[in-house]
């Protein structure tokens, strides 16, 4: 690791500390004579930037700018948000080197910043640990440039990829470990997905309480012709929100109590999934984690509406019965896409399988 | 590691260079002073068994036996078969000690060797290192104790546990390090077998090809009414035998050229599997694969007839398509079997995921 990799991972662990979706998570660190002089980080939604706040750090610490290096995970922003723009502030203060981890994806950005300083006279390396940094803004990049949440499919499946026996009889597919990260992803995640027949064979509680600190992400079913039975858990327990979708078609239904409704556009043959997407912006849902059935998965990967999949996959040979996404359908095989391997995460004889779409 | 690890695991690279099947390998180390003085191990089927080799080899190099310790990865044979007993060599030897890897399973041993050398004063240790004697020799334990070949059931699947489209069409599902690494399989096993299905729409080599030194196996075919086509590949090729396993109730029908015909007993719905491992072990097929396709698959684990699974996992959703194990089918979801996760192997984006079956 380069002494400048070295400086950024430390501004992606103070970047981490901020709660500011749909707003990235910065960090910055400002050094001076080999030293660090001053450290911000981007603390809340619409809050000063990491910049602003590593100089005025500095300057409580009682130094000068002038000649320091300043190194940020998030390209510095040029225009006048929220808050006015850092290259400004980087350029008032004579600051003579700026350390960037990636470009700002936000189309009102995008190496806007970067040009202005370097033609300010300023010295810009970027793609400094790109990777990492993009990882760790991976939310905020699909929400500001595809207007969309993150979408993580899920499934828990047999070795030949099965979810369920022709009967829906699924119930732990995989073992306790497994449940157990799964619940950590729900937990990581602003909502959970899943369609009307999910919802009615296995009446889920749709929580993370295997997660010694549970936070419960909103419960989200596609009931696309309100034909939803009450008494279920997700409208009876309180245990989180929860979000009906159903067709905008309809109007003036009766409404279960312990639910809200949200009405999307149909297309040909289904709800219009890119106008869930943008309704779900609007309830500040930037994360969705999609747990089935195999309709609804299907009908994200139609769309290409996906970034990960994490396949839990159980030590077993089920044969007959359901696969996750078969109502997707392919002509040719050679039109698969390709996913990339992230991570393999064994959990004694189940396997867990995630992969990235890009 | 223990000091009778250690020489154990000496034993064990002495066994591996036996080829013996349907014998065991076994490889025999003699100590006496904290110094080796004698090894062996079982070179040819029907040949000297490693402790002869080894008490002679002592004495060749001089050394009188008396006091020594005796290290076997399997126990030592009492009975006779193709030679004499080992355990009376061990005791006209005046052996004091022996350790032995793992009792053997032919039913014709069993444990019986370690009694008579207990019975003769003798102390005996067992199970050193028994996980990976059983390993060596799960071949010749399989073959002894169930009079059938060692199988291994081998996919190429996408994520989503997909062999193919509905329309068959499955070439290059994974990538050429995985289908490597399945010619290396293909190049370990005596048989790789298939389904006439299979035959007919890949017209596959079944070759060891993409091996540096291919080793190719002798390849079956399961065409139960003798339906397969000339002109293809396994019959025109002679890169291997080729045998074709079809009803014993048909006989005097033509034969292609370039195979051989074996008939096997027909039960209510096919072709009796078990019938047909009798078969392939007089034939001397002592391990074999199988690479499909679903029907040839969900077969033998119907029967359950296998002791390992290599699912090769491509990283792509095929949705809608054929899943290896579709003809086989469960009631409920509770009498799924656990196999035992055994390897796992990343090559680039595919993983190949290998299973025991015990």
């Amino acid at each position: 690791m380069t002494f400048e990799e070295k400086i950024m991972k430390n501004c992606l662990t103070l970047a981490k500390k901020g709660k500011v979706l749909p707003n990235p998570m910065v960090g910055c660190i400002i050094m001076k004579d080999g030293k660090v002089i001053g450290k911000g980080y981007h603390k809340q939604f619409g809050g000063p930037h990491a910049e602003v706040n590593a100089v005025n750090d500095a300057k409580m610490n009682g130094y000068n700018l002038k000649g320091a290096a300043l190194f940020v995970n998030l390209e510095p922003c040029s225009h006048y948000g929220k808050t006015p723009p850092c290259t400004d502030l980087i350029i008032k203060e004579q600051i003579k080197e700026v350390v960037v981890g990636m470009t700002d994806p936000n189309p009102l950005v995008a190496g806007k910043g970067i040009r202005k300083l370097r033609g300010k006279g300023i010295k810009v390396t970027t793609g400094v640990l790109e990777s990492q940094c993009r990882e760790l803004n991976r939310v905020f990049t699909t929400v500001i440039t595809q207007k969309r949440p993150y979408i993580i499919l899920k499934t828990a499946q047999s070795i030949d990829g099965k979810i369920a026996l022709d009967n829906f009889s699924s119930k732990w597919i995989t073992n306790i470990k497994s449940r157990k990260l799964a619940h950590e992803l729900r937990s990581i995640c602003d909502g959970i997905l899943i369609g009307r027949n999910t919802a009615e064979k296995d009446n889920p509680e749709l929580t993370a309480r295997l997660n010694r600190r549970p936070k419960n992400p909103v419960r989200i079913v596609i009931d696309k012709d309100l034909k939803l039975g009450k008494g279920l858990k997700i409208f009876t327990d309180k245990a989180s929100r929860t979000i009906i979708i159903h067709s905008s078609k309809h109007k003036g239904f009766r409404k279960y109590p312990g639910a809200e409704y949200i009405g999307v556009r149909e297309n040909k043959y289904a709800l219009d999934l890119n106008d869930l997407c943008r309704k779900l912006i609007k309830e500040k849902i930037y994360s969705l984690l999609i747990e089935g059935g195999s309709k609804t998965l299907s009908g994200f990967v139609k769309e290409g509406l996906f970034d990960e999949v994490y396949a839990f996959v159980a030590p077993k040979i089920i044969g007959r019965g359901i696969s996750p996404y078969q109502d997707f359908k392919l002509d040719r095989i050679t039109k698969a896409k390709e996913l990339i391997l992230n991570k393999v995460i064994r959990l004694d004889n189940d396997i867990v399988l995630n992969y990235k779409n890009k």
